[in-house]
């Protein structure tokens, strides 16, 4: 399996267990489980092939994805249990942060081959990156956590896609934009998080 | 007028009708009492055609059903006086349990239509059937009903929805696979609530 | 700079800072301000050209007002304040009047454009005028404003969507038929608000 598949996998799995642990916490049964994850995995991205028209979805074409979540969904709980002693803060927050920068460059490019402006694509990345965790607190009735925390979390997203449409403009090597702006929002979002830096 | 027309039009009131109950019950004025009843009524089936990227929605098309609820919000008040007095809960949940094998077995026979793979189209027939009161609730600022109470609700559309499924692929006569299924929904929705079944 | 053009960015512009006051009242960091302010400015417009399966978007075409509400979020406060000091409430009001009569016209002529019945095209045009403010209340996690306080703000824009139809079919000129329409919501909705009249 290519490395880009791994990754997409675990940014996809990383988002549906921070919809698990949400809907768990609202008492959600087996029906709310699978639809908050779903949503939190797929969200900004459907959010965004819907604003610019594109079909079919990601999720659509991979129905692999989301059986996958349906099967999760229905031992939802003792998977929490076991990724809760497997997985420390810090994978949690590692495996996060690689999906932001995937979900997010995976988003600018989109937007980039749809044609839009610059500033344009850059928010469509931003969209993708953060806009499944917006939906799933909006279902889970909360204020949504990456719109009020004061965290370095969308801005680092939105810094890694200038930073690819920069490179893309300069005549940068497609690939090497890319891979090397996804990881400039995941190092950057993981030092900001060791630094615990604040926005006002 | 043919039986389906009859069913298609009880299943939109009572989804209505839900709709009116919650948007009075947050002290909604005539506004809110239209415009949650509409979302409830086509919230489903109208998010079901965005993610098909199928139009003219439902409701376009047939706009009198559109201008029916409108007038119903008109008399909101009354109305539901009225249908309370009439409308024991048993038929209430009768008429509801109708709607939603009618909703699903169209949302999953759309998107078989539109090329849909299985799995999704069965995840289309149920959002069909649910996502109405999802956005009813989440437009009210309440957890969703539907993913939190732990009755069958969602699980009866997606049973039905796959019967559907299995029926078209063995090649039983489409008219057939649609009324059973729909049938079997509504059926197995008022064996659960007879028998008080609960999900964890 | 023609007339039109000045009353669009006010409007845009006013429901960016409604957008503003609200995400701040939340305690929202510059990432939500934007994403709220946004949401309000250009959530109604939205919604509409995705209902109608219309591309591209407003504000893709038009980036300058998504990167004019991005340089304002980054200054929100100090913006928020001075606003505050020279805006009089009855200026705010006035302004808010002038976007929803522009933005309402605006959605149910794009809608007959599209070939929409005319009910649907009424109602296009208060989905435009007032989602947008739906929209922030959901994010924000309220109970939409305009839902519930019983004052006449979509019936303005719903009458004056009916006005601009009615000229329309009796071969009123466009423009006349446009502009006196919005004037109309604009001096309805002044006139209730001064006069504050109450729905139930």
């Amino acid at each position: 399996m290519s490395l880009i598949k791994i990754i997409e996998i675990l940014a996809i799995l990383i988002s549906a267990f921070s919809g698990f642990i949400e809907a768990r916490s609202k008492k959600m049964d087996v029906v709310g489980v699978f639809t908050v994850a779903f949503i939190t995995a797929f969200g900004g991205g459907t959010l965004r092939d819907i604003l610019l028209d594109k079909r079919p979805l990601f999720w659509v074409t991979h129905q692999e994805y989301a059986i996958l979540i349906f099967l999760l969904a229905l031992v939802a709980a003792p998977v929490i249990r076991t990724l809760r002693k497997i997985a420390s803060e810090r994978l949690i927050v590692i495996a996060d942060a690689l999906g932001l920068g995937l979900f997010s460059i995976a988003g600018v490019s989109e937007a980039l081959i749809a044609g839009m402006p610059l500033f344009i694509a850059s928010m469509m990345g931003v969209i993708t990156g953060i806009f499944g965790g917006i939906l799933r607190d909006v279902i889970c009735n909360e204020i949504p956590m990456v719109l009020r925390d004061g965290r370095p979390y969308a801005i680092c997203s939105f810094a890694g896609c200038w930073m690819y449409l920069l490179m893309q403009k300069a005549g940068v090597p497609p690939d090497f934009a890319l891979w090397s702006s996804a990881l400039a929002i995941c190092g950057l979002r993981l030092a900001t998080w060791v630094k615990g830096i604040r926005l006002d």
